[in-house]
């Protein structure tokens, strides 16, 4: 299983990249120096840069399946698996142990006006994530924590301002607040669709 | 005024490939084939690539001042002005003539773990522009249009949230109906602070 583990490991390395330098700052001389393989080595396990970005975006998902969407899972559902969110995605990278910001929130902004295969895998990565969103603001709405109005599309598109509003402030104002705006943000979110006052235990609507 | 009438010419198509892919997506080769200009020709201008893409950020906020900042000025003060951002900011670069999304945002995913001047550059002129929504929510606050409690920072933290939901899906995504999520939020956003409720529904929580 070499060939596999060197794939894995030009991916990781790759990832590590493409989270500080975006898509567009991997090169395939920077990978192959980072990880010690000639250009044409890496040429082997990658047809194309095209190829590549693909392979490191699906890398990417299944990195954040493992440091968000697990632990998020482990929450009791309703809105307490929507607070978990806030716990485990915001700052994902930087628990995965990547030296940059989000992959994925990079790539929307740099591949926002720029065709092709690339483009469209990262809005397929991104739409299955806001769709597993909008299904914990279902569950929440289902078990009577949030109200029957409670329109999930709308608090998901929100809930990725406040994710990308704490990636900026976080990542390129380096502003210590960062947490503490993206949870009254979030807070005022919730409050806006809440069933009934936080106080009182029971969860079921009258 | 030769030499000026070409480096104008020379920044605004630098912008329209910037608006399109984003700093590192702009090589000196491509903006010289733009413009018809040699490589050595564009050095004449540009000291550097760092030179000519602080250069391209400043025609960005000069661009925006025109497209966003004045028009927002016309608006009364308070509350009126506030909304006015959301005509005026959201979408500006397609108002501005640019084939790409603002570039400044893109600009701030791009740069956020890549340290040097030019990083510098877009911080200071995100925080002037940040600066000055909050002047605008200080001034909301001072008419008595948003509580005394209204947190300028804040708000102005959710509302760039906003902006960049917005950029997301206007232009990633492609969604129809960005502006009018963008308009649902913005709506919760004041109602949260807003002094006294619009007679017909009162939005305040117990």
């Amino acid at each position: 299983m070499k060939g596999s583990d060197t794939r894995d490991r030009l991916l990781r390395a790759g990832l590590d990249l493409m989270s500080v330098s975006g898509l567009s700052g991997i090169t395939l001389g920077q990978l192959a120096a980072a990880t010690g393989l000639s250009k044409s080595g890496l040429f082997a396990h990658f047809q194309s840069k095209e190829h590549l970005e693909i392979e490191l975006l699906n890398t990417s998902a299944a990195t954040a399946d493992h440091v968000v969407v697990e632990p998020i899972m482990l929450a009791p559902r309703g809105l307490p698996r929507l607070q978990a969110v806030m716990d485990h995605w915001l700052g994902w990278s930087h628990r995965a142990g990547l030296s940059g910001g989000c992959p994925v929130a990079a790539a929307m902004f740099e591949l926002d006006d720029v065709e092709g295969e690339v483009r469209a895998h990262a809005a397929k990565l991104e739409f299955r994530w806001r769709a597993f969103l909008g299904e914990l603001v279902r569950d929440a709405r289902s078990l009577g924590h949030l109200t029957k109005e409670t329109d999930p599309d709308q608090f998901v598109w929100e809930l990725c301002g406040i994710y990308l509003s704490h990636h900026v402030s976080n990542r390129f104002y380096r502003d210590r607040e960062a947490q503490t705006r993206a949870r009254t943000a979030f807070a005022a979110l919730v409050s806006r669709y809440e069933s009934s006052p936080p106080e009182p235990e029971p969860p079921v609507k009258a």
